[in-house]
């Protein structure tokens, strides 16, 4: 039998989910190796991705940040959440997909070298909020997406995976985000897949991929 | 008749060329509409470049940085090399092919938006010297280069044509170089090709192409 490693995925979503549901697909259709998706958890209790993980069956969860006294108190609240649910710091898988909520260092230290992020950019290209008009605007004729582990410092951690896009003269922030998001959807499942076979190694700010 | 737009072009060069003689190529095969490469300027005695001009027919040229007494100084003599040749501010083109001198802002001012670079990365990112090595060291996936029209910051102007190339992950500076420059091979030509014909119009930074 060949060895298993299973891995117990948690999302955090604040939005649509669209990312969240590429993901659950790569799982139900045994994309990812052995993983499983434990819990989705939303700062916002209307994110539509609440919905459509509890219609596939996903344990959802909304975390209300209201009460909490401070970013890390907030944050312990996802870390026990996503614990609870078992997603251990030691074994686990934290992914952001489109979380609009920055982590503190504590929650990024607990869960570092598990806890990755898809940005709409070719990092290090256009870092932050508002990356497609930010490329737009900077006149850039290639754009694209990046898989990285997060680090305290925002889309600045080391990259697991980038894919490029064709910026056409007749884009808008519209369209281009939607080219853009195209590729996430393929590039993040199979950063996903690569992390829960345990074929990334993380060295320095490079991320050394086992092609086996 | 078809309108045409004669168009001189010069380079400037430091090294061996390769940039160069791609141009060189696409002009003799037709593939740059009315342009003809009317001169090849090299700051260094021996490049390589201006051996290679020469066996094609093409004038070349050092011009000694010895004796200038200012960078302004140097790219007079530059600007007047250039303007014997019929390279003129009005209506030439003039191209840097691995020119390792910085120019001045009074060089670039008279040949503004008739200036063209070629770079190794997928600008932004990684601006200035050593940009495979930069790219390798930041762990990028995705690399490239980008031909863009030269503004007095450094990499820093409106861009014509980008490529995206893939990082292997055996890839050393050399092997990612040597891909890189066979994309820049291909966009530098074409971006010329858009320029002598008139396609490429600079609207605040960014380059409107028109596609026909």
């Amino acid at each position: 039998m060949p060895t298993r490693h299973p891995c117990s995925i948690g999302i955090l979503v604040s939005g649509r989910g669209s990312n969240m549901l590429a993901i659950l697909r790569a799982v139900e259709a045994g994309r990812v190796g052995g993983a499983r998706v434990a819990v989705v958890l939303s700062d916002r209790p209307g994110a539509r991705a609440l919905k459509v993980a509890e219609r596939r069956g996903v344990p959802a969860v909304w975390v209300d940040p209201k009460g909490a006294a401070s970013r890390e108190d907030y944050d312990k609240k996802l870390a026990a959440a996503l614990e609870a649910a078992g997603v251990s710091p030691g074994k686990g898988l934290v992914l952001l997909a489109g979380f609009m909520r920055l982590l503190s260092p504590w929650f990024v230290k607990r869960f570092g070298g598990r806890l990755m992020n898809v940005h709409p950019s070719l990092l290090p290209s256009f870092p932050g909020l508002d990356a497609q008009r930010q490329a737009l605007e900077h006149g850039v004729k290639v754009a694209g997406c990046t898989v990285h582990f997060v680090v305290p410092e925002v889309d600045a951690g080391p990259i697991v995976a980038q894919a490029a896009v064709r910026v056409e003269p007749t884009d808008t922030e519209e369209t281009l985000a939607a080219r853009i998001l195209a590729q996430e959807h393929r590039i993040y499942p199979l950063a996903v897949k690569l992390f829960v076979e345990g074929r990334l190694k993380i060295e320095g700010r490079r991320v050394v991929i086992d092609r086996r």
